[in-house]
């Protein structure tokens, strides 16, 4: 199906500003003052005006309004990838938020790496007035015709190396520095990492600075990091594998919840394994499940809530301002230790 | 922040079609044929108006198109609540399913019954062409607009009464009598009902099913009928109350499969209740967790993809061509058992 069809296919049966002031017997300008947030018109007046536009099925037009004023008070959020559970707190979170402050997300979802330009294009002709880019980054040129056009732009979960968008990320080698300094102290030694997509970034960050960390440290080694291993089935069957390689670990670091816990459940169910005697489970993100009676999962919490926040109030006051800056924010994580790890040594 | 502020705040830099055509060196009407999909334009000339464009931020505008062709190729989304696993799926899925016709989704999300009119008022403002709408209705007065301005509409989880919108719903009645079937079968006698909001409609028609279905059978009554109990904690607390009671249920039906969850989790590991053998635990949706080692829960698996289809497809024709009347569709739910609830007798 062709726009083209569509259009021709549908009768144009939208009812006119006039129409409404001829039925309720006003001028148009009282017709236009009842649907402006904040305009004068009189209870009277505004009464005549609603009754007739509910009979006629009048609807005033934002976008022609937007093209005079050049606002459309429309906001894109593309967002690259649906695994992550916090997806859904993102979206919910910056939904209602922007509602609040009078916008409306437009959006385009499961967009990659490759085609995130395509997505913002399709967005920026709809003229939204800013952009929030979850998990992805537009090319340097696209970046550029946004800055030039004053369309103000947050990246979440990834840094924007020239500075050109907003960024807010949060500290991963810092989590991943801090995860292994824990399992040292905890007498762990045989690290395995397990994580999905090997080109993520943060995941990228994680593990170079947990091989560091390891690295610094005496009879401990990385013995395993696995990549393309995401969600709570790869998670089951990767610790099978791991448990029979030559070279097991007494430690696994996990780069989604989901995954720990396919970890947890297979370790302790089909494989027997006592936890956390014998092998310590971390995740990443501190899910509801995580803290469920049947798992008590270790796991790192992310500070999405705090990462939502500083991109919606930068976006909002770029928005509102276009002589501030763009800046790269930096939230911060915390591990949270349950039992899938052993207690500290007293 | 007022839209006043904003827009006096930032200044009008946008990129006309004229400024891209001087700089081109080529007619506007070659910039424009540029921009429209499928006109005819030659090689040459397109990449010289894409280089102009791309060096003075042009962007073509899809809303002054609109106003011209009386399209936007805008689908307004009514999300009426989160709590339910499905919303992420449902959003995925229509996102994606509309993107890839040409469509965007505006979105107002965290509507409540009450004040669904207005979240649709501010979507029409927008000239969507047409309008999905989860788990809520419009007033019958809006539902007149949209069928006389030619706006269709499909509800999800909510019937049309008067036919005005298409719906798609779920059989919950049918669900109700089976589950209480299937659990008369299993010699389970004493069921507790444990749900969410009292008010919500399919919760209601699964409730009163199962109540009417108990009461046609011997020996068996309906001992509780919980309301206000939703997710994994409120799920834990309510089975040590119901456990605690002077008629404790040896089956117990949840609107949700977090809230079994929490009940499962509760009966065993809080109570050391035997879980099939003394209690049988049933939810509602068959998340991922569901099926997960540790659980292993016994639930409705909804048809959620079968729903969306229906529900996209339903639009989608509406979209293209008016003069197919809106309908009602009915999808099946079907019971999945696992190892928590007892096997049948042989």
């Amino acid at each position: 199906m062709s726009a083209k069809e569509t259009v021709e296919a549908r009768k144009p049966t939208r009812v006119t500003s006039e129409e409404v002031a001829e039925l309720a017997g006003v001028s148009r300008s009282a017709v236009s003052r009842t649907f402006t947030p904040g305009a004068s018109v009189s209870a009277k007046t505004r009464d005549k005006v609603l009754s007739a536009a509910s009979q006629l099925g009048y609807r005033p037009n934002a976008l022609a309004r937007s093209l005079i004023i050049r606002r459309t008070q429309l906001v894109g959020l593309v967002m690259a990838e649906w695994e992550n559970p916090f997806y859904t707190d993102i979206l919910r979170q910056f939904s209602e938020r922007f509602q609040r402050e009078g916008y409306q997300l437009l959006l385009m979802t499961s967009v990659t790496e490759a085609d995130v330009d395509d997505a913002m294009r399709r967005l920026l002709q709809y003229q939204v007035d800013g952009l929030l880019v979850v998990s992805a980054r537009p090319s340097p040129a696209l970046a550029r015709e946004c800055a030039a056009s004053n369309t103000p732009m947050v990246l979440m979960n990834r840094h924007s190396p020239d500075g050109m968008e907003s960024s807010v990320t949060c500290d991963n080698a810092q989590v991943g520095r801090d995860i292994v300094q824990l399992l040292l102290q905890r007498r762990y030694r045989r690290l395995a990492i397990v994580r999905g997509d090997a080109r993520v970034l943060v995941g990228v960050q994680r593990t170079s600075a947990m091989i560091e960390e390891m690295a610094g440290a005496d009879n401990a080694k990385v013995v395993a990091d696995v990549t393309g291993c995401l969600g709570y089935q790869a998670g089951r069957q990767a610790i099978a594998d791991l448990w029979r390689s030559p070279d097991p670990p007494d430690a696994v670091v996990c780069s989604s919840d989901p995954t720990a816990l396919g970890v947890l459940d297979g370790a302790r169910l089909d494989l027997g394994i006592r936890v956390p005697d014998e092998l310590a489970v971390i995740g990443l993100g501190d899910i509801p499940e995580a803290s469920w009676a049947s798992y008590r999962l270790s796991t790192v919490h992310l500070p999405v809530d705090e990462m939502i926040d500083l991109a919606a109030n930068d976006l909002l006051k770029r928005l509102a301002d276009d002589s501030i800056e763009p800046r790269h924010w930096v939230a911060n994580a915390r591990i949270v230790t349950r039992e899938s790890i052993r207690s500290a040594p007293t």
